[in-house]
C-alpha cells in the first residue's frame, strides 16, 4: 500500500515506476532535499528572468535553462513519499494534503512543468531571446499551476 | 575591483566572464542558493550510491547523474561573490576565506569537479554499473578535495 502509493505519486509526475527502486532519505531529509530543489529552480528562474531584463547572455541562460531541464527530469517526485506531508526540512514543509491525493491534478501539473522546462532548454539552446522569453513565460505558468494547487499560502 | 575579484572566483571554476553578466541576489540569497545546489548535489550523490550499492536502476541513475552535471555547468561560483564570505543563508555558511583569496587552488579542484561531473553523466548513460561505481568515486575525490580546502568542518 504504501509502495503504491508512492508509485502513483511519482508516476504522476511523469516518473516510471522503475525510478522508485531506491527511494533514500527520511521524511526530514526529503523535505529539505525538494527544498532545495525548488530554490535551485527559483535561483535559476530569476537568472533566465534578469536575463531577459537585462543585458542577454546566452551562455548564462543556457547555464540556467539545462540546470532547470535537469531538475525537472531529475525525479524529484519521489521526495513526496507517504509521511512527508508534514515536517520540517529547512523550514515547514508548505505542501498541501490534496498533492498526495488528487493524483489527476498532480499528473497534469507535473507533465506540464515537464514539457515547458524541457522547451525552455532547446530554446535557450537556439539563442533567440524574444523566444526565451515566452517560452519562459509558459514555465512560469506551469510552476504557478502546481503552487496554486499544492503550495500552502506562503507567510 | 569588485568586479575583477569576482571574475577571478568564476574563473577559477571553469566559467567564462561572459557568465557573469548578470549577477544575481543579495549575499543572503547567494548563500541560500548555494547551499541549496550542495544539497540536491548531496541528494543525487546518494542516490547513486544507493544504486551502486543495491539493485541498480540504470533511469534514477541518470536522472542524478545528469542533474550533477548540469549543477556542475550551472555557474554556481558566482555564489560566491565577494561579501559572502560571512552570513547566513539556510544556516550560517561554512566557507573558508581561503576560497577567496586561494584562486590558484579553487581552479584546480572547479575544474576537477567539472571534469569528473560530466565524465559521470557520459558513464551513467552507457549503463555500465562497475564503470559507474569507479566514476563515482573518482568524483566523490573531486567534492572532498574541495570540501577539504574550502569548506569549515562541519559541526
Amino acid at each position: 500500500m504504501k509502495f503504491k502509493k508512492i508509485a502513483v505519486t511519482a508516476l504522476a509526475i511523469g516518473l516510471s515506476s522503475a525510478t522508485l527502486a531506491q527511494s533514500i532519505g527520511k521524511p526530514e531529509d526529503q523535505i529539505r532535499w525538494r527544498q532545495s530543489v525548488m530554490q535551485t529552480l527559483g535561483w535559476s528562474m530569476g537568472r533566465i528572468k534578469a536575463n531577459i531584463e537585462g543585458a542577454y547572455n546566452k551562455d548564462q541562460v543556457i547555464q540556467a535553462a539545462n540546470t532547470i531541464q535537469a531538475l525537472a527530469n531529475s525525479g524529484s517526485g519521489a521526495l513526496f513519499a507517504p509521511g512527508t506531508d508534514k515536517g520540517k526540512g529547512w523550514h515547514e514543509t508548505e505542501v498541501k494534503p490534496e498533492l498526495f491525493t488528487n493524483t489527476a491534478k498532480l499528473r497534469e501539473v507535473g507533465s506540464a512543468y515537464n514539457k515547458e522546462a524541457n522547451e525552455l532548454a532547446k530554446v535557450a539552446a537556439a539563442g533567440d531571446a524574444a523566444a526565451v522569453k515566452t517560452q519562459f513565460g509558459n514555465l512560469g505558468k506551469a510552476c504557478k499551476a502546481c503552487h496554486d494547487e499544492f503550495r500552502k499560502e506562503q507567510k
